[in-house]
């Protein structure tokens, strides 16, 4: 999508230095739009941790270059053990998001298989990292194609009187390589001349919605405003939202959806409200094993800095300021579980289906 | 409660000068402890409505402070006129306090019925104004005896195992005049030497958990953790939450819960969950008129630069950061209603009643 009116994919090879992988560093955002260069797998192993990436496509992506990084440099004598090392590395940096494993697996069987020399390894390595992202930006722009319907219904059942989308967190086009999952739906609707309007979730702690989720849509012309994460549910009680649309991390085969902290109080308040709750994603974001996303998804536990502080702009600088007392401790657990039964249906890149097993592999008859 | 191990209510006239009301201008806390000087009512409508004074309890005290401060500066030939029209202007800086109206009311109604001249009936006022305040604070006392029997109860349970307790927003001492509402029961239970942990809910846009709550347990040696307003669900899902015990502003007679906006979100995890959910609250934060929450209790929108900006401490000093893109609007409600079905039980003054019609009236048989 569109930064200041030019086309950008969140991460990319560096342009005459293909070594190179560059990523908009979302940390400075929105205040900030700062490009950042990745030259090891060191960088990128940072760069996913500390989130200057993030969101389930682009961990992905980012995964998928940074294995195509550690195959420009491991040694000869030991290189898939170096390989398999890197990405055991990268796979550490973020546990609950499936994509990651899934993206450093398949860099391991892609180079694994090839029959040549280091070199064709290397080629191989990098052609599988700019697919991965290629594939990731194809699957969202057709989640948009699938998604609009739904959409496009409740416009004409609105007589085109704007139709009004909750999303919480970001999982826009900068969670992604383009497009994003839950906007995608939202930006092929607005730019078929469908009227919209966004409520955007803060998504404390770390304020992806605040930050990320108003940035890109402001900066697409989609109507948007901010709320608390609080708020949904009095909208919701007030005939105020007529869709949820989120993304997941990572979504059981049996429609159980991993996602952002509080998308399940959300999910809560859509049921018991009657208001449809979508959630949409690539089929990378499945986890093909686990059936009861409760009991196995591990959820990932952060720092309580994260909640004690926030930063934001002061005087033109971006600054870090304490939230709570000096001494009070804070707990921050950055995902949690909608249980498919509060899911209407998963939008994906192959259509929508019901969040439940039968529906999941009725659209992958492959994974049965 | 304590504020660095010395006694103090949230308000109180001035020592040697009882012309002036004196508070804990709470916009600074917990970084800066600020006693700020109340002389015209202009000076009480500007620290309710600003919020240097919040909560139903204190909201209350400051107006029946701020009628007595009226009555001093009253004109003789149009006393009860200009009190009246004091009356209007602190009614309308809080809409949703159902406490606002009723202090104002009583002392109204009071000074109306002294039979004095001018003095007796400022006097009469300044007693009222004193009443309001002692009342509240022996009210709030008589929730904690009442409320720490539940959690006697789970503590007795879990075999001595800390009781976790959730709890939204700040319905303690410093929302009253002492002792709290929904912190009454945990202040009660910690002072018998039960082992409990709150999980403090850090309310956003304006933080109330994580800036007053937190403070204030932490003053009084209260374990405590706070976490983002998202989180609560997760917790409750994991067993990770015992109780959850949130204060109002305004509940209807028939049981819907007026708070601060959020709490109808954790009271549908609760359900969902079977934790017990518990309003504590004095009666003058019953409203004996409407029967329907949802449709009849006014709904507070603030303005959107609450959300779009945070204050917080960096290097010594207060300061506040934008935290949204310059140009994205937000929409700022400050309360939501929670259904009676979703509330376990009221914890008043009286007792422990039901959240229904029935419970309620059983208590106060005189407002059949």
């Amino acid at each position: 999508m569109n930064v200041y009116g030019e086309h950008y994919r969140t991460i990319w090879l560096k342009e005459n230095n293909p070594n190179v992988v560059q990523i908009i560093d979302q940390r400075h955002l929105p205040h900030k739009f700062v490009i950042e260069d990745l030259a090891t797998v060191a960088d990128v192993a940072t760069a996913i941790k500390d989130m200057h990436v993030r969101g389930a496509g682009l961990i992905g992506a980012a995964a998928g270059y940074g294995m195509y990084i550690a195959a420009l440099h491991a040694p000869k004598e030991s290189f898939m053990e170096s390989l398999a090392a890197a990405g055991e590395k990268l796979k550490a940096t973020r546990p609950t998001a499936v994509n990651l494993a899934w993206a450093v697996q398949r860099q391991l069987d892609t180079v694994d298989a090839v029959a040549g020399g280091i070199d064709a390894k290397i080629q191989a390595a990098r052609q599988t990292a700019q697919a991965i992202a290629d594939e990731d930006a194809d699957y969202c722009r057709r989640i948009g194609e699938h998604g609009v319907a739904i959409i496009e219904e409740i416009s004409r059942r609105k007589n085109g009187d704007p139709v009004n989308i909750l999303t919480h967190c970001n999982a826009g086009w900068l969670a992604f390589v383009d497009y994003g999952s839950a906007t995608a739906p939202m930006y092929a609707a607005h730019d078929k001349g469908i009227k919209i309007h966004i409520w955007v979730d803060e998504t404390r702690p770390r304020n992806q919605g605040a930050r990320l989720t108003a940035w890109e849509l402001g900066q697409h012309g989609v109507p948007h405003t901010v709320i608390a994460d609080n708020v949904g549910g009095h909208l919701m009680q007030h005939g105020l939202v007529d869709l949820v649309i989120t993304g997941t991390d990572r979504t059981t085969y049996t429609g159980d959806v991993g996602n952002k902290i509080g998308t399940y109080l959300k999910a809560l308040a859509a049921h018991d409200n009657g208001v449809p709750f979508y959630t949409a994603l690539p089929s990378s974001s499945f986890d093909w094993v686990m059936r009861d996303g409760l009991k196995e998804v591990p959820i990932e536990q952060r720092d309580g800095t994260e909640v004690r502080y926030i930063q934001g702009l002061h005087d033109g600088e971006i600054k870090q300021v304490l939230l709570t007392p000096e001494d009070s401790p804070a707990a921050n657990y950055a995902f949690d579980i909608t249980p498919a039964r509060l899911v209407t249906g998963l939008i994906t890149e192959r259509g929508i289906c019901e969040a439940s097993e039968a529906g999941v592999l009725g659209l992958y008859p492959e994974k049965r």
